[in-house]
């Protein structure tokens, strides 16, 4: 269920140490039905039969253990599968249009087809960040915070230039959905791609987080807490900057250290 | 993006005190292209247009102002929507099938209608919980989340009986996929309705997190964080308990204090 990165840890006024970090897996699980995909769920490996039971429990009909006649889990095509077969009487899982929860706002798009992010460079030329810049951001964000401060419930995204200045915050009981507002406030401004930018977020970093910023076209993430092996992965890949766990003095940095000086 | 609750706190040696408490709101906002719903949102209420626009850059070819003609707000048959006109040729949103993040798992079903969510009573006539029992549950799922002591970064859902045994615990990063791994769990071992049994989260409750507890009968939820006002108005309707911001040893009582002892 982890695995293992080498990471930048960055203390103020001490050497950046690189070192090996234990992330979360994150990726994906195919759902399929009949011969066609029914969900793809974006999850930590383990227990994918346990899963596949339980979500088709909400999805479906599914209420008994002989409801479900198999559960066959594989590899197939390079993706972990889990193959249903629902007993003769049983409802299926409904079509629907789009619907996404609070906890996720994206939930869509074919995660794995990264085509419609296609972009330019995220950022200038030599442009770098300062590592006291990174890790004052989630306290600055915290103090605009208000609906937080209030509840204790809600998180909180935040865009914000290389000099520290944050330009906006939007909050959400839905971590996706104050990344979606923070985002659509920079398109409705004419500000994207936001290059040079930063998106500077409450809670972990999932890929579905990496993927709206690389949308979005900003530099890089900062982010409260931990994210998961593929929001690294993925970040690498698009030549962002990750920074995680900035708590206090201290701060993660798990891709784009280069960016940071 | 605040409203307003009577609970119930309970700090372990003192009396339940009923105070009101601020919850953030959380509540559906449909998204409609050509009369079509694109999708539904469950979002905290504010900023909605920029909502609408920041999803669009993720799920569709928006990428500049002017591909969005309008983006009309409105509040019709009893929910907020915007209506969405996109400029020709911009490549509106995808259908697909199911997709659901790690942020979510479920993200799905018709989020309004709670018809196959129709069940018996959650638990049995007399039911009661010791307060002792719910205060010490988070600290015991806590030491059985092993991903999580190494990783900082993963959620955790557990099964427990009113006598305050632990019976599974899930982790994964997505929130929404730990509950699905315990009521699969639940459902393969033939023990749905899990009637008189709790359901406990490392995380917030939103609406989708109680509906899940719904579908698999449990009496009730507790939760290492704070819950939505509409996962605290479900709970209330459908009888459930619910205990939040669970620390040490004092909750929040949310919904169902009467089978607290």
């Amino acid at each position: 269920m982890t695995t293992r990165r080498a990471i930048v840890r960055m203390t103020t006024g001490a050497e950046p140490a690189r070192t090996p970090d234990d992330l979360a897996v994150e990726a994906p699980l195919v759902l399929g039905l009949g011969g066609e995909t029914l969900a793809t769920l974006m999850r930590t490996p383990g227990a994918d039969l346990e899963l596949a039971a339980g979500w088709l429990v909400v999805e479906s009909g599914v209420r008994r253990p002989d409801d479900l006649v198999t559960l066959r889990a594989c590899w197939e095509d390079g993706t972990d599968r889990v193959h249903v077969t629902l007993r003769d009487g049983v409802t299926p899982p409904r079509p629907r249009a789009y619907l996404t929860g609070s906890a996720c706002g994206v939930c869509s798009a074919d995660v794995l087809d990264l085509a419609l992010l296609a972009r330019g460079a995220p950022h200038s030329p030599g442009w770098t960040v300062d590592r006291d810049v990174l890790v004052a951001l989630p306290e600055a964000m915290r103090t605009r915070q208000r609906a937080f401060a209030r509840t204790g419930g809600v998180h909180a995204a935040g865009l914000a230039a290389a000099t520290g200045e944050l330009l906006t915050v939007h909050e959400d009981v839905g971590r996706h959905n104050a990344v979606d507002k923070v985002v659509g406030r920079a398109l409705l401004d004419g500000a994207l791609p936001a290059t040079d930018h930063l998106l500077v977020v409450s809670g972990r970093v999932s890929f579905e987080i990496v993927q709206k910023a690389v949308a979005a076209g900003v530099a890089g993430i900062v982010a409260v807490s931990a994210p998961s092996s593929l929001a690294v992965d993925l970040s690498r890949e698009q030549g962002l900057l990750l920074a995680g766990l900035v708590r206090g003095e201290r701060m993660n940095v798990y891709a784009g250290e280069d960016l940071v000086r």
